[in-house]
């Protein structure tokens, strides 16, 4: 019955390619790496065992050139394509096509991607499983007006959302009606030029909650099992910066409740290979449905450390139509774990992009210490693609003892020639807050809102 | 009673020293590294809180120096020392010097170093203690006449030892009278230049067995546990290349014989701090005590990702007079965790070591990796030193999985401009006979024959 994948076409770059393409040598399996002209330096084209330029150095020419990445799989005789995180992982249509060609998506099939990648419906189908999400329009608002009276109903501070949206792009926090005009017409802008779809839809804002996600994993004969939750509460912008597992801050009854709501939801729609639930907890402990991601996630590695599961070798085995190889009564939470990215920016000029030759680098290491990354020192940090230089990751029995591990990484990475991150992290590190854990979702900018002042 | 060590000069250099200072930055303890002139560029140097150079390059001068190490502590207000492995770690005048300055060595009490130090004595102690001991010599075989009257006695094969010695210097094996005068003359002077001593010993040799070690820890009010075992029987002329933990070839029964008697022994010798007691497990399971180590070891990495605990912590704990955080039923050996040293030297060219610049590097990471290192891209690799530049772990849930990672991990590992070990390690990686686990601690020694003929 089980589909013996013997190559995999990684359809990504950068530290997820590189890990992705790690686990693939664990396993006896054959890597394919993709790369476009500019990255033919990668890290991840010098550890796969095949790689192949797939365009130029434009995303939209290259790792998001779905009929490219397909030619390039069947170039290379590649059974199955791992899309990683960002680029084509939630994109249905190229699920759609790696199905059509016969090669194995690792990841849900393409109808339930695109069923989860619908924010209307995904909230929909979870409503009908019995899951609470967070009082708002019933689909798209195509006017002022009407965000104007559907924010009267459920109750200001609403949020603003773009329907194709994701990583903060067309968010707008809205407080009172007359702030209502301008954010939603520039909303509507913003979300028009990062997804080509200018479609809003409103939600009730919920004050100072934490963002709680459950790892979901889910064979193709209808076994499904949680790996625990991770706290994701530290964000700009609605972007994570700091993860970890699991979270100590939501009670036991908390998380319960959400692992069984997360396992009723995935058989709900049918979702196969691993997944993402993510959730808000608000201050008085109401638990909120927000999405599902469809694909693996930047902070996965803090679950692999608590658990002492390789998550990429269990999509694979999923993709492969093995059964999951554990029960839930097998999944055991032990420690704590805490994931900061590092990312080519300079956090002291409003987080601009920071590009050029990497001249110096000290990656750190020892006791707790897990480091995910793609660089090298004489690795040009490109402009055309994300930020994220690495992850590292610091793993002890306790979170306390784990912050201070975290320090003393941050104090050992060195990144020369381009600004970073680093110094944000430690700065977070050593927060009196963030350490008592005692914070929600509004954590940074209510720091940065402080200092400015 | 405990007494609070605020700050700890690290009698070292290298891989040990940057690790026992991480740990130290870990527990918000200060930290004092020491460096000989030629050393002013070293990891160690840059991410302790305060360095002190303590004398030019040649050891003997710098990290020999006793009367310079304690000056050194003086001055900069140390009030414990970490000697780490090598050096003066087993040094016991130089912790008799500690403790009349009043500053913490951390580790036994000097007596015990000095007792554990002698092999004819810690052996009586042993034997004393009713642990079993290999058959040889009562004490100094002053004659080659001598020798061939105890060996017949004993039987052949038997090994010759140097009293002072470690590291394979001044050790033969003799498989008949007739090899007997050429191998003991050359022993005793190769100790004599290695020691500065040249008394040897005899002992039975054991043939095909497997070099097995007990970790333990020992506070200073009686409480002895044990940490797990690790199987160092990959070796190089009695030179440890490879470790893991748990043993897996050896049988439960005969892992708690070894825990029992090194429990007793470590109590019978009123040993305080972490230590090491090594045996040989014959082929049809005799155990016999080898040595017993004062100090931490190359190897405490596998053990440390096999139980969760950071021995180095429990070190610095020890020495302040705090009671043990675990008892024995804490202790879970859970997975399992191989180390590899990365050494400079020439493993095509009878392993010569190698020196030069690191012109390119790439350290691996990821998934179930582990790096201790003290290197870095532009870094002198000096000829003054120990050769290994860094040691990689690996660790998963089996012994399977974990050689599989090590594989990728070496893989990964890239260091231009010196000479590694790291091709060799890979070619152990994937014996066969390793791979089973069906091998002696003359694997090497075996392997490097059948290759030459």
């Amino acid at each position: 019955m089980s589909k013996n994948i013997k190559k995999v076409l990684v359809a990504n770059r950068g530290e997820i390619a590189v890990r992705v393409i790690r686990t693939l040598k664990d396993m006896g399996i054959k890597s394919v790496a993709i790369f476009s002209e500019a990255d033919r330096e990668s890290l991840h084209t010098r550890i796969a065992d095949e790689c192949i330029c797939i365009g130029p150095k434009n995303v939209k020419d290259s790792y998001l050139n779905k009929v490219q990445v397909i030619n390039a799989a069947i170039v290379t005789g590649a059974d199955a394509i791992h899309p990683g995180f960002g680029f084509l992982s939630e994109n249905s249509s190229f699920a759609k096509l790696c199905e059509i060609y016969n090669i194995k998506f690792i990841g849900p099939n393409s109808k339930v991607i695109e069923l989860m990648g619908n924010k209307d419906i995904s909230k929909k189908m979870m409503q009908n499983a019995g899951i609470s999400i967070i009082p708002g329009s019933d689909g798209i608002v195509d006017s002022v007006d009407l965000a104007k009276k559907i924010s009267k109903n459920i109750g200001y501070p609403i949020i603003i959302k773009a329907r194709s949206g994701g990583g903060g792009k067309g968010m707008r926090i809205v407080h009172s009606e007359n702030e209502m005009d301008n954010n939603f017409k520039s909303a509507e802008k913003e979300a028009e030029n990062a997804f080509g779809d200018g479609g809003l839809y409103i939600e009730k804002y919920i004050v100072e909650p934490r963002h709680i996600e459950v790892q979901i994993m889910a064979d193709e004969f209808g076994n499904v099992i949680h790996l625990g939750g991770r706290d994701c509460s530290i964000q700009k912008n609605h972007q994570k910066v700091i993860e970890e597992a699991p979270p100590t801050a939501v009670s036991k009854e908390i998380m319960n409740k959400l692992y069984d709501m997360s396992i009723r939801a995935t058989r709900y729609v049918g979702y196969t290979n691993v997944g993402t639930i993510e959730y808000l907890v608000s201050k008085n402990d109401e638990v909120f449905f927000m999405e599902m991601n469809t694909r693996i996630q930047v902070e996965h590695p803090v679950t692999e450390m608590v658990t002492g599961i390789d998550i990429v070798k269990e999509q694979i085995n999923i993709a492969s139509q093995k059964r999951l190889s554990y029960t839930q009564e097998d999944i055991k939470i032990d420690g704590c774990a805490i994931e900061c990215r590092i990312n080519a920016y300079d956090s002291d000029r409003d987080f601009i992009p920071s590009i050029g030759k990497i001249r110096g680098l000290n990656i750190p290491g020892g006791y707790g210490v897990r480091v995910d990354s793609s660089i090298y020192q004489g690795y040009d940090v490109l402009p055309f693609y994300d930020s994220m230089l690495a992850k590292v990751i610091s793993f002890a029995k306790t979170r306390e003892e784990a912050i201070k591990i975290m320090r003393r990484v941050l104090d050992e990475f060195v990144v020369e020639g381009v600004k970073t991150n680093i110094k944000f992290n430690k700065m977070i590190m050593n927060d009196f807050d963030y350490i008592q854990n005692n914070y929600s979702t509004s954590f940074l900018e209510d720091k940065m809102r402080t200092e400015g002042e």
